[in-house]
């Protein structure tokens, strides 16, 4: 029973860790890897403890297809890029989690320029995750995708 | 009935026709679209009766993750940029066949360098496709992917 507003921690939710990986690339302290400079990856709201995340992404030239709309590959790459971090904001330093499983959904062709990610971790467990998004341009729906996890020392 | 080893074309199955944008980029008479060059992607095999398809890839240092192997969206780019040719191979000239599902298990990391696919259609519709793939590296899966494409007027 709490008092004067207090609060009892969810034992099961992890506390965010600012030292791990991903907040010491968010905070700066560490570089973006190649992966996330190459799909233009630009952080938006984090909310470790309800499990989203916002992010953007930069379509580029050099990811189109031969009818100049951008490979379903790449936008599979960025919703791996978008999930992937939302469950990342949730790891301990020393932890990583691997996608095991990324089933895609492809609504509509994309162009190049900017999209935008919305990702979610839609079932945290001890070791396996499973992970939840949409890519969005020009407000409207182009892929989404879900995928699985698996949580595992670094 | 047929005579003398001459055999009944199947109707069902398109023959090739190098008219079509794919023979076009496979014969030099026109570029790879810029995805492909992004992947590093070179013909190997291509028989387009059995609806299989051989291809190389090469992963770079921009594809890696903060683990130092390839971020598994661009494991995902190859398997959609190999199971995308082998049904292309089939199609007639002004028909294109978008990815509408893409499915990826992914087996062990990858490392920057080669890779090669082994793509196939497992069911050729007139609309609605089924294809697969596996992505090698060094001898071994690395990833496998199953995915559904619809043929349509370009």
């Amino acid at each position: 029973m709490t008092q004067g507003g207090s609060r009892a921690i969810d034992e099961d939710m992890p506390m965010t860790d600012k030292q791990a990986l991903f907040w010491k690339i968010v905070d700066g302290r560490l570089p973006a890897p190649p992966c996330a400079r190459t799909l233009g990856l630009a952080f938006g709201d984090i909310d470790p403890e309800r499990g989203t995340i916002e992010v953007a992404f930069e379509a580029r030239a050099e990811f189109l297809n031969p009818a100049g709309t951008v490979q379903g590959g790449f936008l599979a790459a960025m919703l791996d890029d978008t999930m992937g971090p939302a469950l990342a904001a949730t790891l301990r330093a020393g932890e990583f989690a691997p996608t095991v499983t990324l089933n895609v959904q492809f609504h509509r062709p994309a162009k190049p320029g900017p999209l935008r990610g919305f990702g979610r971790v839609t079932m945290r467990g001890r070791e396996i995750c499973h992970l939840g998004a949409e890519l969005l341009q020009d407000g409207k729906v182009v892929a989404s995708a879900t995928a699985t996890a698996v949580i595992r020392p670094m």
